[in-house]
């Protein structure tokens, strides 16, 4: 005997929020300038709890340097039904599918960079190296995350030489207060910290 | 001065290869039976790879006692340009999609078995205690995998312990030698073993 097919689905599809869909966040920062970059991710993070569209978390692919923004993720994992959908993986995803690879340092824009308003949960360290950017920039520790309620996973306990070995440079705590305040902020307001 | 936004994708969406979604496998499993549904990954993996449509590695959700099917996803990497779209995270996701909640453990189909042709890359076992299912089959070996020439990421050292703790069962190494001949035949073939 055998056993049923329940479902068959054909695609997985998560469009971003509307609020960001629609711009109604400039998502411009200052060439060169890193906590430019992360004040914008940081903006992002908070309108994603202010609408109520998910976790307190954003994410831009960005050449750092040119002042070019590729793509900007935020958390969409409620939202969605998707438990993968952190605003890494939506930021990288999206910059991918929009230059048409799935190695981001094979583009004309790169050097490219990950700006995280959040240092990267377990998956989402595992997703960096796949991706082909050339540096990781984060505000929140995970240290802030988890005294906030978050659950961040096992990393490796080498993580940040993990990622040097890979060629790809770490930078962490980059406005780190204004970026912990949000996940404070979202742990306080009651609003759901999953975890199954 | 401010930067430019060079794109604005506004959705993440991957499909299946059309093999797949047309139905040409029979997804059916004997209810039970770990070996006949693991069997069932390791010919969607061949499949993935006759057909062209990405590399040799495929994943199921499915409810093993009852022999219940809930998704079925193949490594999609090169051909919808997206890194993170490994087999697990595919399958994960489009089951999570269909039963309408990022949280396995919640539908009225748990417990939910992740099958895997392969042992998860990092990323993919980072995302695995997000997902909600209670246990994680394996086919090939990370140490097989990597003898073929694929990266399997930084995974903390004890990582099998680490799903334990989370209530994840892990069972590994079942159909080893016909799981791993599909990662060897595809590496034999010359076929991409990307790796930014």
């Amino acid at each position: 005997m055998k056993g049923i097919i329940l479902t068959n689905p054909k695609k997985v599809c998560i469009p971003l929020p509307e609020w960001l869909q629609n711009n109604q966040v400039d998502l411009a920062f200052s060439p060169g300038d890193m906590e430019d970059a992360m004040r914008l991710a940081i903006t992002l993070s908070r309108h994603n709890v202010d609408h109520e569209t998910g976790g307190p978390f954003a994410a831009l692919v960005v050449n750092l340097s040119k002042g070019i923004v590729i793509s900007a993720g935020v958390n969409c994992v409620e939202a969605q039904s998707c438990s993968s959908a952190h605003a890494e993986i939506m930021a990288l995803s999206l910059a991918q599918q929009a230059l048409g690879t799935w190695n981001l340092r094979v583009t004309p824009h790169a050097p490219l960079t990950l700006i995280s308003s959040c240092e990267p949960c377990a998956m989402c360290l595992g997703a960096i190296p796949w991706a082909g950017v050339s540096q990781v920039i984060c505000g929140a520790t995970k240290n802030d995350a988890e005294a906030a309620g978050f659950d961040e996973g096992e990393r490796p306990s080498s993580w940040e030489h993990g990622l040097k070995e890979r060629g790809i440079e770490l930078v962490t705590g980059i406005l780190r207060a204004e970026a912990s305040a949000v996940l404070v902020d979202y742990a306080k307001a009651g609003q759901t910290i999953y975890n199954p």
